[in-house]
């Protein structure tokens, strides 16, 4: 089964991402806005009860925490993703090490950049009439972070959560 | 903000839920297949921490199960809803009372009936077809439940997991 590692913002910021999404995101109907910490690794169900006692070790060494998004960015020219900056903090960064070392394979290809994706697979055109307006508007969010989540994928490409982490708690 | 409380089926279930829903079920985008324990009520940010105790408890109090489906039901003529039926089990029953009562409102307008619903706001005549054909194939299903989802609703109607509790184990 295909699992991954995501936080889902606050409900205001997920409502602001969403409103954009719905027009720009192919996948926006798969999943809840979210910052993706670990990508999707393969896991049976032999494994899985493992990786939920090394989710809550690694939960509870870390704890909440505030994060800032200023600016959208794209990931071009590898992909025209487009997404909402989250300004580097050290326990996003921690989470997300721990997260592809020990019992987890480290399945990241690219340096780790948080991020709330709001548009893919646009066309050209599409793509740059909507980053230059949206890098004129500006962003200022602010938003608590408490917590992270074990999901799994369906058949269907969507995701459903299998349990929750809660930051220094557990 | 809206919450609700919904306990997800097995990936196997879900898949074979949404490979129904997909056609026929309105709300199929919103959420993944799901049994509600508690229907959607409004609870503020001050209030939340103290549902989270009082669900900790209740799931705490009650052991994992199995459920069984064996066929599907209508709730015709109130809805033209169609639902893979849950045949009734004594914990399911219990953790649903226990959700109506103390802190939390009874918001439940009928008598518990759980299901997963896989359709829904069907015109007439295709409500009829697919309760026949569905009533035709018959359906075998065993599940293991060991935990329920704490949601919320998004502005777009979708919902996002909050918190995950873990059955016998709090």
């Amino acid at each position: 089964m295909k699992y991954g590692i995501a936080i889902f913002p606050s409900k205001t910021v997920q409502d602001q991402a969403n409103a954009l999404r719905k027009r720009y995101d192919t996948r926006y109907s798969l999943i809840p806005p979210h910052i993706t910490l670990k990508y999707p690794f393969e896991t049976n169900s032999e494994e899985i009860d493992e990786v939920v006692q090394e989710l809550h070790k690694i939960a509870g060494s870390v704890d909440p925490f505030y994060i800032h998004i200023n600016k959208v960015s794209t990931f071009e020219p590898v992909t025209n993703t487009i997404y909402l900056k989250i300004e580097p903090i050290e326990q996003l960064k921690t989470i997300n090490e721990q997260l592809q070392q020990g019992i987890f394979e480290n399945n990241q290809k690219h340096s780790f950049v948080p991020h709330i994706t709001i548009a893919q697979d646009l066309e050209h055109d599409e793509f740059s009439d909507i980053v230059g307006r949206l890098k004129m508007e500006g962003f200022a969010i602010k938003d608590y972070i408490d917590r992270f989540q074990l999901l799994y994928e369906l058949d269907n490409g969507s995701w459903t959560v299998y349990e929750t982490f809660l930051l220094g708690k557990e």
